[in-house]
């Protein structure tokens, strides 16, 4: 058996996944900011490390998966200025900062449902563990290398790169980042503008705000994540995951305090970082109206779309891209995705005519360790649909050709698409069908045998079962009409 | 149109409820502990206050709705003593006790979602109010009623009595309290046995601890609730809910922290409590075997009801049952309310078939005289179904007789059905055949009503209808199990 590679944005190459106390394994995904309807490039993200949770689980580790729900401190913009989104949404809608963060907590789980993700083990959130972030804060001021200013507290970049390399995330340079920044002096109540905000000072009228040593403020954005992750899973853990545009400052800053804190430099083992999602070739954006809600693709009420498409179609999608490409999502790919899901369905159930035989005609080892292999290499979704695309065929071809399977690979191969598609992957390709539709028609099914056999008890002047029929059936809210032509029956 | 009268605990009476801030109405409502599966007695305590919440919004009153998760501090006994019942679980399981909370936080919504329950505005936790909480109980300090014994804070209950009457929520006597302690010298810690802990201190070895100027230690019980209803409603709110066993301690306690805190002795202008549930006339207890979970009803799994109930029915049920009563769920009651809402669904169903006139037969106006009347009256609900299934009564005759309604009255009378019913009872009539869970129901239905004919055949010696009705049923991938018990079915 191969073994599973990831691809460490820290080293920028895939390593062998060696988790430090095997079979446990702890994961933390940043989640999502929660002031407006979810984007589906988050969708996206939420689906990628979905996966690989549920990769993990498959090799038999024990994945305590930690994703946050940020509800305080994600301000408008990267250089800690402007308000704060949630804050900023309820002074909108006139309400309580926390029924903003209720609203659209509600409507994030929805739509992930939706796309079959599993729920993590523990979902923290921020104002959740304010008193766990003071206390982080002052742990960092006591090490040296956060500095109070004015009722805020930023972290020293400078005084920090002196000892550990700030930079490993993104991959970008401190000079470089010095070069970039106009004011070389430093805004305001930095030292140098490099340094982030990990505590702000609230204003009277900020509606947010909690006491601390330094008065009232607000936690810093990457604060959260260093102090959830490291209290769920430990001051190291296997992994941290994310959308690539969290490197930086996101995570580089999140590494910074992880290790300001603890002293330790690999706090996370792998750093993962899923791609964007693109329309059209195009960034999604409101103003230009290249937008739209994943629910507006599930319910086909956006323009941008021929039809609607349900949400294992596009997950499906998902899935014919590697998490660390841009995705584009377009008409074309997702019709794409509905037929090649189609395919993969037909050609599950073609196993079941494959003729009997003491030989194989398919080599069903060989495909499992292509399934395998794909999923071992850094979670590669899109050769695991070619690689399950060539089984099909390989079914399809002996369907026609009358080529035979024994009982033992019969078994063995629809198990592969149990595992890799409806497990692995969360796509469900049998329940879909079953689900309303299917049940739907055994619910009508079972009417028809009800009503013919009131019918046989008429032809027998068995009055007695006749009504007792139509009474049970009256019960359950089904009405039925004698005429010349038979017996039809309505809901 | 009448007045809307609320039975509060506080006076024991009814009264016309008049809120502080119209249309402002800030609603708090005591929620699950998290740390096993939801007992349907606490279903129905959220269904009654849901009923509440839809009715005030049906009045017009914009309604903040605030119900907590308690993941933190609820001991074993009401005494102060005990394990914390999630940190307990977390050690048995042998997992963090996070993961405690969030797999059953996720189990208490899927359940009440199930059962058509609206979410709340905001849903806070406990350990989401460390801060909080720490400086509620300092404030308690400062204003004098409580004091710090051995790394633990206790509320000073004869302190507090001097100035306020302890025992206002629940109707106790502190003297007769007094009087029936056997230890009157206090507890150990405690000045006088009637304190409660409102921090509780940690040993080293207690999973769930948070630093506190008494050292490490956690928030007693009853402390979240003062802190967060306070939070979100200001000290002064509407309506406080939860289940009638949590008068005492539970809101005793809490009010006397309000009282201590703000100084307002009426921080809650309406308590409101909803009754217990009994099983076939008995307390549910696991030890006994008289208990079922919530899904279990749904999905007919358990031994003590004939067949499965959907959650709609099970809703429904409780509607016939004043929130202030002890309702006793039984296979009868269970199967009533089956019936019920198939006459509801009935009659809404007839009113489109009733002939059209210039004069209506029947009394709209009337009709919803009585529906509203009866929601004014304390939310009662089992006089609004005997209401509607009055109306129904009459809209079944008036089809029998041919009696007409003016167009105008039809489509009233189909909106007092969509309001009361599906709006404020929240009973799905006409969706509900749709959702899977009653589909299920109903082809669980089917199938029995096939499996009852065919043994009706059987006994008739009528071979040829059995084996047709056995191989019909195989068909559709159901088989039969005959034994000396009946005929079992499984798919």
């Amino acid at each position: 058996m191969s073994q599973l590679k990831v691809y460490n944005t820290l080293t920028r190459k895939k390593e062998v996944f060696k988790p430090i106390n095997p079979p446990h394994v702890g994961m933390y995904v940043c989640g999502p900011t929660v002031y407006s309807d979810v984007h589906i490039g988050n969708c996206r993200t939420i689906v990628s490390f979905d996966v690989i949770y549920r990769y993990l689980q498959h090799l038999g580790y024990s994945v305590r998966y930690v994703r946050n729900i940020t509800d305080v401190g994600h301000l408008e913009n990267d250089s800690d200025e402007g308000e704060d989104k949630i804050a900023k949404k309820a002074k909108l809608e006139n309400v309580e900062p926390m029924e903003v963060v209720q609203r659209y907590t509600n409507g994030f789980h929805e739509v992930v449902e939706m796309l079959n993700t599993l729920k993590p083990s523990i979902e923290p959130t921020a104002t959740g563990h304010m008193l766990e972030q003071i206390e982080y804060v002052q742990a960092i001021i006591r090490s040296g290398y956060a500095y109070e200013s004015n009722g805020s507290v930023y972290f020293d970049v400078e005084k920090y790169s002196e000892k550990y390399n700030y930079g490993d995330v993104s991959g970008r340079k401190i000079e470089d980042l010095k070069n970039n920044t106009r004011d070389l002096k430093g805004q305001g109540e930095k030292k140098c503008p490099l340094d982030f905000v990990i505590w702000k000072r609230a204003d009277p009228k900020h509606t947010m705000q909690w006491n601390s040593p330094w008065g009232k403020g607000f936690p810093g954005w990457h604060l959260e994540c260093s102090v959830m992750s490291t209290k769920y899973l430990g001051d190291e853990f296997d992994i941290h995951g994310g959308g690539m545009d969290l490197k930086f400052p996101h995570h580089e800053c999140e590494l910074a305090q992880n290790t300001a804190y603890s002293g330790q430099s690999q706090s996370v083992k792998y750093w993962l970082h899923s791609n964007m999602l693109t329309l059209n070739g195009e960034k999604m954006s409101k103003s230009t109206g290249q937008f739209f809600l994943p629910k507006q693709i599930f319910e086909g009420t956006t323009e941008l779309l021929e039809k609607a498409y349900s949400p294992m179609v596009v997950r499906f999608a998902m899935m014919q891209c590697h998490y660390r490409s841009t995705m584009d999502l377009s008409n074309d790919a997702l019709f794409a995705a509905e037929k090649g899901l189609a395919r993969l369905k037909k050609g599950l159930e073609s196993i079941d005519i494959l003729k009997d035989g003491d030989q194989s005609f398919l080599d069903v080892n060989l495909i499992e360790a292509s399934l395998e292999s794909a999923m071992n290499d850094d979670f590669n979704t899109p050769v695991l649909v070619a690689n399950l695309f060539d089984a099909v065929k390989q079914i399809n071809s002996s369907v026609q050709n009358e080529k035979p399977i024994t009982q033992e690979d019969r078994q063995k191969l629809k198990g592969l698409f149990d595992v890799y598609v409806t497990q692995i992957m969360g796509i469900q390709l049998i329940e879909s069908s079953k689900s309303s539709d299917d049940s739907k028609t055994i619910e009508n099914d079972l009417i028809q045998l009800a009503v013919d056999l009131r019918n046989q008890a008429k032809k027998g002047k068995d009055w007695e079962t006749s009504d007792l029929i139509r009474n049970e059936l009256t019960k359950l809210g089904i009405q039925l009409k004698d005429s010349k032509d038979g017996t039809k029956w309505s809901k």
